[in-house]
This record gives structure tokens, C-alpha cells and sequence, in this order.
């Protein structure tokens, strides 16, 4: 299993094209690990029969994901696995078609491995999934078993949605990269919605690398060389809210980020406070609390008594936001759209900030603060989580790297500076 | 059935509250008229059962919409009816639970009627229905039985959804109310994706007056006053391309809005043409096929064989779009966005528009040229069809008043003043 694990999907890639390898042997490498892993995990929510021995072998124009291994966040439908969004009281058989983006994957050749297991409708109740670093701790969520699985080497990708900070945060807390693009990058047919003005789909990879490979692959973006140098580029440090102190590993972590930074050639400027981008950490909230009332009106009448006491809370305060503060808190999202393009205009090319308050919280009884993710989704900008230090626990911590929007090329073309 | 047509809304809740009718009256009239009306106008997909008489029958505290028969468009999924999404390829006979926004309607005492025909996939292929004002002619699309079954009286309200030019034009052609709230206004779980940075969710009514008494329902919004008076209001003529001739009905429907505006005391102020607008029509055309081919990634594939030539080719020029050209479309729109509000700072209080190239075409093979609305969807704009004039082949042709984005209440409490 060792000698799999190590392996890029180029490295991959590339063997299967000189027929070293054939298309399913990834597959059951990761199959093993998760037989080995599962029990003590709970990253999945159910697990795919082994594909069919009929995929292409060898040749030059082997699709882009050929033989990938991926896991599919259960809030992501899908006709030939079930799919419960996390729920115990909700489940659909067979969906009439798989979401579009596992049509997508499906064929570029990734190979779906199993649903992986999310909080219900991926808001904040955890469904049980433990830390691969540390068991009695969280994954953190909503995208818990997609996050944990990489992180266990038991799918080198796996699909996550962000609404909060379900990507970002996870990503973090289990030391693995974790990609959201910006927000309507990729298509959500099929996926259930929680607030649409920030629901994102992105995934999570153990390298940079790897995540390149699959945005290029999903969106046939092309051009997408790596950086060679940062000498010149600006980076700005912009943690929202910025008016709280930073916990010692949070520092800690964004202290070697910049240090990387600055070692590349790149300079770190400093983004000063601003109590109107505090404020949109408030703003996240209305527009989701609101926007996830109206979405799962439904669901709320149909499954009131098995709801969490969490999900229903945030129903019913969603149900009492008048359109119009939820209009204000859109229109100054917009506002503050236009002051971030301001701020990038102005010399700055990327920003870093903490993708989480801290390492992963002790327990399962909570998947951690996504504060430091509300800003960025409720911007629509595309964050990627860079797993850059380990706490004297063991733990990991990650810093988000983030461009403006429309800008993840530019910004995948970078993120590997950070690590390397 | 002729003493019900006339009545509004609010007209029927002040009977039922007073005891004067009975909750299921309204249904069953209408229903008398379906039966009437339906074998030469083909707007139904479905009907459905007649509701439980269990309905509270009177008091003060009714909801809203007790009573009212609504028709669901059938790219909206429901549990007890069968979705076709205007295929005859692909059908759900129950989806697992309503559409958000049917739920909605039923929480507010509306009662559904059934499911509206719609072109496939709410995109340009026709599904038969045939205009109430002459059997010969399209009642344009793709919410084609949501307006025909209003223009007939068959229903008071039906739900259509646009994402080019699916609620205006065929309110136009049909001689009714059409509204398209701000983009992002109404939940959209459960309805079908085409392009969801376009697709927004509205309806038909026969009188400005019920789509007020709609939108307060449906929102909750309060202070939905009419205006007395447009005096002061100053008001832009702005066509979007403005550089094309327009038809003469078209003159004539936008030359008697402008009357009537200028006889409220509102100024009717020309915008000038700019080249920059113009291209939003093809912004708006380039958003559309991208998500388009994403969003229906799957269905074209398990249905290529039976999937319309208009669509396969949407999905085709979609699929070789390239990410970047994406993106400048989605960034040009965002910049129209700003100007556009700066247009309205500068003094304009609302724009009106034609709402299409000119009366209902000929035939039934095309649903009509959804050109003038492009736009105002790729700007998410609210907007609404106002029934103002009558050709001399007695075909209606509407004007489109628009407001800035988030200004639905205020579009809503003036365009009764182009009607009276």
C-alpha cells in the first residue's frame, strides 16, 4: 500500500500510459487502506463495488483522471449509491441521474470510491467521523469524511462543498490541501443545496500538485504552470475579523508562511483592520441562516421531530430575517466585492489568513469555528488550505492562501511556494 | 365561472374571511375552465387531485394565499405529481420531497392545480402549447403553460422561471403580469438547473395587484404600499441592444407606457445607446451554454439520443467554452452591475424596456426571440411585463419595467400606475 500512497496523480498518470500499472490498481490500493483504516475512522458513509475491469489501459490519450480514486461528500446524489446528506431519517435509493460533477469526474476517468460521510445537509451536526491525527478529535465539517479520508491516504481526492467553512476549516484541522474555487466554478446539480449565494464545490487532495491536476482536468483550463519564483509578488495578510487575537499555533503557522514567503522573494504587507469587514463575518450568517429557511422548507416541515437541535435553529432564525436585512447583507457583500477588487487593484496579488481559530477541538461533539472562513465564502473568493505546520501535538494548522475571484489559476499556479 | 375571473386576490380572502365562499371555490371554477379551455391551449402537463375539503373555512387569521389555485411550472419537482421537465425522455413520478418554493405556496394556503407544460429543459424547444389570443401562434417560452393558463383564466398565478427571457416574453405574448425578481429572491431547490447564475424563479398573475399580494406572501415583506403619484419619478427608456430598429407594436406598447408615465407626472428620460450594453446580450448567451453543458452534464448523456438538436447544440458551443472566456463573461456582467447602479444614483428611478421583439410570431415551432431580456437576467434585475397594449390583430405587447437589484417592493408599489 506504501508504494501507492506516495504517488502524485501525474506520477500515476504516466505509469498507466507505459503500462507499469493498469487502471484498477490504485483503486485497490485505497480499497485496502480503507478496509485497514475504516473501522477506527468513520470517513464513509457507504462504498462503491469494485469498477468494471473495462477501462482503457494504455496509450497517449488516456482520459486526464484515468483510474483517480475519488470520494463523493454525501450531500452529492448519486444513482447507483445511496445518499442521506448526512441524515438518519432522509435517504434516496438511486437518484434519477448522478450530480453533474460526478458525470464530470466519471468521465475523465476518475473512478467514484464511496460516499463520504458529511454533517446533516452540511451545516453543523457531525455525523461521527474522527480525526486521522488524533481520534478523540473532530475532522472538523461539513465535509468530515472527505477531508479525513485524504488525510488516512484512503482516496487521493475526495469532493467537499463550502457554505461556511467546510472545506477550508476541514482541510486544516486534518493537514491536507483543501481547494474552493470561486464560488460558480463548478456545476451543483445534484448537490443539496444549503444557501446558493455561497454554496461552492471544491475537494481536497494530500498535495498542490494534485489539486492542479484536477482543476485543469474539470475545467480544461489550460496555461497552468507553476511559478517559479514569488521575487516581487505582494502578499497580504488579512485575517477577517481582524480585531480578535490569534490563538499561539494559529501565529505560529502564518509566522512560517510568511517566512517561506519572504525566503521566495515575496513581500508581506500587512492589511489593516477594517471594522466593515468584521462585519461580514455577521453578514455570512444572514445570508445563510436566511437562504437555508427557504431552501429546506421542505425537509424542516417533513422531518421536524428527527432535525438536530442545531439545523432547526438556524431554520428558525432564517425564517424570522426580514428580505430586507437579508438584501442589506448582500448588497454590502457587493460592496465589499468591490473594495477587495480595490485592495488587489492597489499592488496586492494574493492574501493569506487563518483557515481555522486553531488546530482540531478536542471531541466530536462540534466540528470546530469556521469564523475564519465566513468572509471568503460570503466574497465568493477561491481559498486553498495549505497544511504548512504541525503543533507540538502533532497536530496540523494550515494558512488559506486566496486570490481574487476569477483568479484560481493564478492562484494554483502559486500555492506551492508555500509548502515546498 | 365569469363572476370568478375578475376577482383578486385579496377580493377572494375578504370573501373567505367573511364566510362568502368556500375555500375550494376558486379551484373549482378554474377547474371548470381547464376543462373548458384545455383540449385547443394544451398549458397542462398534469392536473391534480381536487384538494381536502379540510381547509380552515374562515377568521382572521387565513393565510395569505388560502385558496388560491396555483400552476407549477414541470421543471419544478413535487412529490405527489409527475416531473417531465417538458421532456419526453425523462420523468419522475414522485420526486422525494416538493420543490422548496411548492412547499412554500402550500404553507401560505395556496392549493396547486398542477404542473404547466415547459419547453425541454426550460430551454428553446417547444412543447406544443398554443397561445389563448390565436391557436396559431407561440405563447413563447419556456414557461409556455404558465402564461397560457393565466392568459386563459385557468389560474390566477403560475409559477414560470427565466433565465433568458422565460417569464417576460411569454407574459408579453399571453397579455399578462410577468414577474422576475431580483436573481437569488426565491428558493430554487428542486427546480431544475439550466444556468444558475441566471436562473430565477417568478410567475404570472392577470393583474399587478395579485403579484404584490404574491410577493408579500411569498417574502413576507411589509410597507408594500402603492405610490399615489409618479410625479418627480424620472424614468429611463433603455432597450438592451439599443442599436437595433424596433418593431412598430413595439414602439407603440413603449410610445403608450410613455404617455401614461408622463400623465403621472414621471419624466421619461432616453439613455443612450452604448456598445458596451449591447455586448451583455452576448455575455449573457456565453453564461448560458458554459453552465448550461456543466449543470446538464449527465442528462446529456444518458439522453443523447432523444434530446432536442436546439439543445444539444447549447450544450455543445457550452462544452467548448473555454474557463476564461467564462470568466470575462461573468466579470463584464459584474461591471455592467456597477454602472448600472450608477445610472440609477445619477437620478433614475426606474428603466423601461420592450419586453419582446414585437407580438406572439407565427407558428408553433419557435418559442420567439427572447432578445430584449437577455440582459436584465445576466444583470439579475428585477423586472416585470406590464400588459399595456393591443396590436390591431388583437395581439398584446408588453413593456418591461426594471429597477435596480434588491428594488422589487419599489418596482412593485409603481407599475400598477403604467396599467390604471
Amino acid at each position: 500500500m506504501n508504494d501507492w500512497n506516495p504517488l502524485s496523480i501525474a506520477d500515476f498518470q504516466r505509469r498507466l500510459g507505459a503500462g507499469e500499472v493498469g487502471p484498477l490498481d490504485w483503486w485497490d490500493a485505497c480499497r485496502e487502506m480503507i478496509e485497514a483504516k475504516e473501522t477506527g475512522l468513520g470517513a464513509w458513509a457507504c462504498l462503491a463495488p469494485r469498477p468494471s475491469e473495462t477501462l482503457p489501459t494504455k496509450g497517449h490519450d488516456l482520459p486526464p483522471l484515468l483510474g483517480v480514486p475519488v470520494g463523493i461528500k454525501d450531500i452529492i446524489e448519486t444513482r447507483d449509491l445511496p445518499t442521506t446528506w448526512g441524515t438518519r431519517y432522509q435517504r434516496l435509493e438511486h437518484a434519477p441521474t448522478d450530480a453533474a460533477i460526478v458525470t464530470r469526474l466519471a468521465s475523465l476517468g476518475a473512478l467514484v470510491m464511496g460516499k463520504t460521510v458529511t454533517t446533516e445537509f452540511a451545516y453543523f451536526q457531525p455525523s461521527g467521523t474522527r480525526n486521522p491525527h488524533d481520534p478523540g478529535r473532530t475532522p472538523g465539517g461539513s465535509s468530515s469524511g472527505s477531508a479525513a479520508a485524504v488525510a488516512a491516504g484512503m482516496v487521493p481526492v475526495a469532493l467537499g462543498t463550502q457554505t461556511v467553512g467546510s472545506i477550508i476549516r476541514p482541510a486544516s484541522y486534518c493537514g491536507v490541501v483543501g481547494f474552493k474555487p470561486t464560488h460558480g466554478t463548478l456545476p451543483l446539480s445534484g448537490v443539496r443545496a444549503l444557501a446558493p449565494s455561497l454554496d461552492t464545490l471544491g475537494w481536497f487532495t494530500r498535495t498542490v500538485e494534485d489539486t492542479r491536476t484536477v482543476f485543469q482536468a474539470l475545467t480544461g483550463s489550460e496555461g497552468l504552470g507553476h511559478r517559479v519564483s514569488l521575487a516581487g509578488t505582494r502578499i497580504g495578510l488579512c485575517p477577517i475579523p481582524g480585531s480578535l487575537v490569534l490563538a499561539p499555533e494559529v501565529c505560529a503557522a502564518l509566522e512560517l508562511a510568511s517566512q517561506r514567503l519572504a525566503a521566495e522573494g515575496a513581500e508581506i504587507i500587512e492589511i489593516p483592520a477594517d471594522p466593515a469587514r468584521d462585519e461580514l463575518t455577521a453578514h455570512q450568517h444572514v445570508v445563510l441562516a436566511y437562504e437555508a429557511a427557504r431552501e429546506l422548507a421542505s425537509e424542516r416541515i417533513l422531518f421536524r421531530d428527527e432535525m438536530s437541535g442545531a439545523l432547526e435553529a438556524l431554520l428558525e432564525e432564517g425564517e424570522r430575517i426580514p428580505l430586507k436585512a437579508y438584501q442589506e447583507a448582500r448588497i454590502a457583500s457587493e460592496h465589499a466585492r468591490q473594495r477587495m477588487t480595490e485592495i488587489f487593484s492597489g499592488g496586492i496579488d494574493f492574501l493569506i489568513a487563518p483557515s481555522a481559530t486553531g488546530a482540531a477541538p478536542e471531541g466530536l461533539e462540534s466540528t470546530g469555528d469556521p469564523l475564519y472562513s465566513r468572509a471568503w465564502t460570503l466574497l465568493g473568493m477561491p481559498c486553498i488550505n495549505l497544511p504548512i505546520y504541525w503543533s507540538e501535538e502533532g497536530l496540523p494548522v494550515g494558512v488559506q492562501l486566496i486570490a481574487n475571484r476569477f483568479q484560481d489559476v493564478h492562484l494554483l499556479a502559486v500555492s506551492n511556494r508555500i509548502l515546498n
